[in-house]
């Protein structure tokens, strides 16, 4: 009997719409590579009246869209960033944050913030700025033997300036290696500890068998502010998603100079499209306070971010990893989920826990946005985690624009998915008069390959168009991919079978 | 301790009951089974007072009750049907679908509706009705290669008439053939094509080498009307189980005429029913387009029909299969899924999908109708379907009658399933005086076979009665069977101990 | 980045509290372990004002706090109250039974009742008191056979006075004997049977081959009154936990003299406790009729229990067993799953059905309690259950130790578990100010061991203390121990970053 419902129609109206066309996937295919290279191409306007986007919105892209229009090779852009950026010395104040920040604001819309030292920022204080000249041991006789300048790492963060001649017991209470990586500096800070420091190789630690040595830190710790820079991309709805990296660590590659090279490109990206439905906040801040510091003049923040994403870690070789939000059946998180997932990195999805990046402010009970982490390898898993060894060497082009590529991918379906309704609920519509249906009945759909696949995208969209299910709800349900079931949304929003909920 | 509550009460008084009732799951079974021939034979009374359904309603039946009262063999009843129908040529209008007709109306009390063509139904409008008198492929010379009066699923159906030589080429374009399965002519349908075409074995087709043959298809697309058949068997509640099978495929065994033959027995044995707790409505009628017309003139359906059943394919050898509503887990979801269960084909419980039979148009948002569809081997997944293999052969009496077997413990349980109150609801009330329980003490109730089973599946309806668990949760949470939960509360409900939620 | 949240104060102010606090976990065990030897020394004040209870209300305690505290031997202890219990013969109702209440209330502050035969208690009547003063089967010639005052089982509970010659076969049908276990004395009840019997070994019943014998039952079934016991320890909160236990049972060491013997010391120890959250109400009843009888009498008991357990079977060598209450997730099902899994008796816990003890009461629908039973073997599942094979060597000193430590930690759950509110809930509070964390940050918190898993049971507490999670919620998502997060409650409630939701 289901050759009804098939042949339901005058299918040769079909060719009221395209001479041959036979197989109208394959034609809502080239309709949509025709949109991406559009919108690439910076230009509006739809090739196809029958896909007017007035009634509709935007309409749904493959995965990867947008990748390849800046550049032939996105990777190496990334990677042209992460070796510029590298070198600074960053903190969670002073001079190398600016700079950094100089660097993000040439390539993306930014503005600046400045909160001053000493400003109550929600339960906690704006510290003094440190600003780091240099910082070295030496022995007695004037042999340096640990430098900042040859790695910044050698100091601890907010090191108090220090010159004078220091017993080696004392100094070793101020050392900081891994004994069981013992050519590796560790990274150390100490913001509010009201000390000095300095990280250096075990096996160079061992070598410091004098009774003392000269120590000089020549650093400042006074009144000043803490920097941060937003990018706002507005969209066509209300709602924000914010993409928030930490831009605090000093040469460390992947942690975090990987997120913030990601985050330029995808910015550059999103800026140049022609549409967006969502608005985009990028926020570069350094980790915890400025985070802290956002939070408290955003305290409406629950009422805008609509979806949100920390970046940390994507440029190692590790699969990726998405940490869920506190929510865990956020939208973001299913949208991550199911890009992870078709990746082939379903187990990669970890859920939350009060530990890790910012999320852990953003999540907090008080504001428990809806906001995970993106990374490659998550932070603590990878020996060279916070050591001289994430380095330009640790972090790969290729694994950079994979990232980019799956962050584009969850970002086109939060775009994308939306609740429709079906403006015919009572019994099926007649597809055939509607330019949606072959002529003859009475085959399986099943034999037909791919027409009777996106026919079927069709009748799942309309059956569960109900309002109570997203797009992504009928794609998880019907079993269809996204793509399949977003691409019929198109064709149906077009035929007037449907409207937004 | 257990003993307290087995031994709670005058056991011996169950001597005042039934003299020697030393078993009363015994002793409820035998009133079962006196009960089923009873109302096999068409009799009302009930044989003992204490078990009087006044104050309860219809008592639990056993599976398969109904079974055997009409005839020693339904098999060979419902295969009659079959071979009876099989030859007539039907479509979705026409002579062959009111002949049909003719034949249910034979054996049920029948409503039969007219729709003229042309009337607006929900988003269509009814076809013009489709007389078909012959349709041939013959050479110039007359030699008749291919005839409707062999087979009628030569002719597409809504073949527009045509009487004209017909270049190869121009034939070849209307021609449907199955190159995998050469020997068989498919089935296929151009009802809103206003085209016309022929359908045949693939052998056939490789051997038309002339360069133009003669084509003389006589039929007559014209002004008409659709014509359905319904009929209702009252209940005592309110609320219907709509059974509805599809009138319109010409000479397929399986789909449909074996759903139109169980359609028919049951429909008889539930009219010789001398009550029914539930109403029930069948539908005859063309699928898609009848069930969008009886849809058009119901659109107070959600509020009658409580429960509902497409029938399809349910005489080839394959086990049964449900397909569930769209709901997932309405009644009827349950119901099919515990029938099935016990029958050992668990796996063949399939979900919904908008792809199949009418349950496409019950189950559209806009009603969203608790229908499934009971079948054996599912459309599209035997090489058979849609083909003129799908013939009287295909189609088995056992299978036949294995289909209403299970169809009829689905609707026993929709009949007997019911919310109680237990009206003693404050500790356990003392069952002893009243009949229900053993006199002595101290042994475990596992010990004791038969008898304890019984006893759990009492305290089990008197604990879970609360107005929140049909009889079919207490089933599933206690691990009773769903007979002996029926049992128990039939047994309550006689002694007040339990009454309508 | 981590690092931030970790270094994020002047950890060396932790010094401000203890000269030498490196590890906090440490310090907060050194403070419970001071704490608890202080409860069990009934002193109340606190050793250090950081951990006052004012405002957080009782601190966490370990598990089996308060073991240990009586006496060097729990378990001798116990097994002390079993041997001295059980030669008596208890019934429903009598003077065995108020023998049982004499000892307890010897040993506990216990409220006595007397409710007069023929009150009517929910659907039940109370029955006549039954005397027994012995009863025996003898041989025409005066050779005494079977005699109740070799062992209380012999006698069915509450036969009838007898005393005359009897035909063999008139005999056999008063007989009880266990075919499948030949040496065993089963018990036997036949409160409400108005008839009278014998339990034997099936051996000894083999050898009555005389034609008659005498019987001689010296009973009494009279108006007069059932006996039960109520123990109220009050709390700070409202509510109270029900314990309950049936003490009807003659010489049957585990089922239940065993569960008298742990209710006892457990009454004794909560009542020595300085203080209580919770109230504990004790229940020492006649199985069944005593239940009823006390919900009778407390129609209130579902705004009164907040949690409750029945017990019964606690000195058996079966591994520990919960069967959840009738609700399934109520806290106490939580409490008792949680430590039977830590115990590793994760699989142990049986869902709830309508046989077995009191929790049939308790449970039935129009009360619904959230009571549960704590046994080791369950009834009826061992070859000993009901008959003379329960007896003293049956049950173990190291079992019913094992029985009461198990409870007791249930119970420091529902002592300890709350659902607390962060005071700071925006963003992360700063934790080194408030003397919680560490000075240098940068190093994974995996890495430290001890003191970094305590730092993680912080950020949770702090991260789900939102009013919505308690604090075995918050143990369960984070899978951290119970005792690990209630202790970082404690630290965070002292700091004031938690209040009473």
């Amino acid at each position: 009997m289901p050759e009804h419902g098939i042949s339901n129609d005058s299918g040769l109206d079909e060719l009221r719409i395209e001479a041959d066309d036979r197989d109208r996937k394959k034609w809502i295919q080239i309709y949509m590579d025709a949109r991406r290279l559009m919108v690439e191409r910076d230009l509006a306007s739809s090739p196809h009246e029958l896909f007017s986007e007035k009634a509709f919105g935007p309409i749904a892209r493959g995965p990867g869209s947008g990748i390849g229009w800046l550049m032939r090779d996105p990777g190496r852009e990334l990677y042209s960033h992460v070796k510029a950026l590298f070198p600074i010395c960053r903190s969670i104040t002073g001079a190398g944050l600016r700079q950094t920040l100089d660097y993000i604001g040439a390539r993306v819309p930014l503005v600046r913030h400045e909160v001053p030292s000493g400003t109550k920022v929600l339960d906690w204080t704006v510290p003094a700025e440190w600003t780091v000249r240099g910082g070295v041991i030496e022995t007695l006789a004037g042999r340096i033997l640990v430098d900042f300048r040859r790695n910044n790492l050698h100091l601890v963060q907010y090191s108090l300036p220090v010159d004078r001649i220091v017993p080696a017991a004392e100094l070793d209470r101020h050392l900081h290696s891994l004994p069981d990586r013992p050519d590796l500096i560790p990274y150390r800070t100490g913001y509010y500890s009201d000390s000095w420091g300095f990280c250096l190789a075990h096996r160079d630690r061992l070598a410091l068998t004098e009774p003392a040595y000269r120590v000089r830190i020549d650093t400042e710790l006074a009144p000043g502010s803490l920097s941060y820079g937003e990018c706002l991309l507005p969209g066509e709805e209300e709602g924000e998603m914010l993409i928030a990296v930490h831009c605090c660590h000093p040469s460390l590659a992947n942690d975090n100079v990987s997120g913030i090279a990601v985050a330029i490109e995808l910015a550059r990206r999103l800026a140049a499209r022609p549409r967006r439905r969502l608005g985009y906040r990028f926020l570069f801040n350094p980790g915890t306070i400025g985070a802290i510091a956002w939070l408290h003049f955003n305290r409406d923040a629950p009422q805008r971010i609509r979806h949100g994403l920390v970046l940390s870690c994507l440029g190692d070789a590790g699969p990726p990893t998405y940490k869920q939000s506190r929510q865990g059946t956020a939208a973001i998180d299913r949208y991550a989920a199911y890009v992870l997932h078709a990746a082939g990195h379903a187990g990669r999805v970890l859920p939350f826990i009060p530990y890790g990046y910012d999320e852990r402010q953003y999540c907090s009970p008080g504001f428990n946005l809806p906001v995970g982490c993106l990374m490659r390898s998550p932070n603590g898993t990878f020996p060279e985690y916070h050591t001289s060894a994430d380095d330009l060497s640790f972090v790969r082009p290729e694994h950079l624009a994979r990232s980019l590529d799956l962050l584009t991918q969850i970002i086109d379906l939060a775009e994308q998915d939306r609740v429709l309704l079906n403006t015919e609920p009572y019994g099926e519509p007649q597809l055939g008069p509607r330019g949606l249906f072959r002529a003859i009945g009475g085959a399986s759909l099943g034999a037909e390959g791919e027409r009777g696949f996106d026919h079927m995208a069709l009748l799942w969209v309309l059956n569960l168009s109900d309002g109570q299910h997203s797009l992504l709800d009928i794609a998880e349900r019907s079993g269809q991919e996204f793509a399949t079931v977003a691409a019929a949304a198109a064709a149906l929003g077009a035929a007037g079978l449907l409207r937004p909920a």
